[in-house]
C-alpha cells in the first residue's frame, strides 16, 4: 500500500492544434489507451458550442480525460491509472502527437497512499 | 491568464462506505454537480467485477470523476472545473457525505497557466 493504488498524470499542452475535432479526440483517446497498455471500457466525446471538446475514456484502470480550448491552443489532459502495467508516459506521447503540442508540462502524483493513521 | 483556465481538485477519501453502489455514485455525482453550481452534460457509471465503481460526470466546466475500492474503504475523486462560479469545496463535501468518509485529503491545482515563453 505504501506505493498507493494508482498514479495520476496531469498534462498541460500548449501551442496545440486539432483541438476542435471530435474525431481527433476520440481517435487520440483510443490510441492512447492502447499505447499505454490499458483496457478500454468506453469513450465519450462532447463538443461544446461555439468551440471546445471534452473527451473521456473510461478504462479498467480508471480514466483519461482531455479538455480543449482551441482559442488558446491549450489542451488539459489528466489520467488516473492503477496497476504497474500502464505506461503513462506512452499516453502522454500519443496525446502530444495527436494535438501537435509544442510545449508540454507533465506532473505525476501517487494516489491512494493510505494515511498514517487508519480510520477506526 | 495568470490565474489559469481552471482548477483541479484531487481528493482521497478513506474509511468510506457505499463504495460498490452504482446508485449512490450516480446520485452523489449529480448532487455534487448541483451543489458546486456546475452544469451537468452527462453522467456515466460503470461497475467492475468483482467490485469497484468508476463514475464520471461530464460538466460544461470539464469533469468530475470518482473511482472506488470497496475492499480498501477508499475512493479517489478528482474534478477539473473552469470558471470562477464553481465551488469545488462544495463538491468535496457532497462526495464526502455520500461515501461517509472518515479521512479526507484534498489538494488543489491551478490548470492552464500559460508558460512563461509562449510557443511560436
Amino acid at each position: 500500500m505504501s506505493k498507493g493504488v494508482g498514479k495520476q498524470t496531469i498534462c498541460e499542452f500548449w501551442g496545440a492544434t486539432n483541438l476542435d475535432s471530435v474525431e481527433v479526440t476520440e481517435r487520440a483517446l483510443r490510441d492512447a489507451v492502447r499505447a499505454g497498455g490499458a483496457t478500454l471500457v468506453d469513450v465519450f466525446v462532447h463538443r461544446f458550442a461555439p468551440q471546445g471538446i471534452s473527451g473521456i475514456a473510461v478504462i479498467a484502470e480508471s480514466h483519461l480525460a482531455v479538455h480543449t480550448w482551441p482559442e488558446l491552443g491549450y489542451c488539459a489532459a489528466d489520467f488516473f491509472t492503477c496497476g504497474e502495467h500502464v505506461d503513462n508516459d506512452a499516453i502522454v506521447e500519443v496525446l502530444r502527437e495527436a494535438y501537435q503540442a509544442q510545449h508540454v508540462d507533465v506532473r505525476h502524483f501517487a494516489r491512494g497512499v493510505a494515511p498514517a493513521v487508519q480510520p477506526a
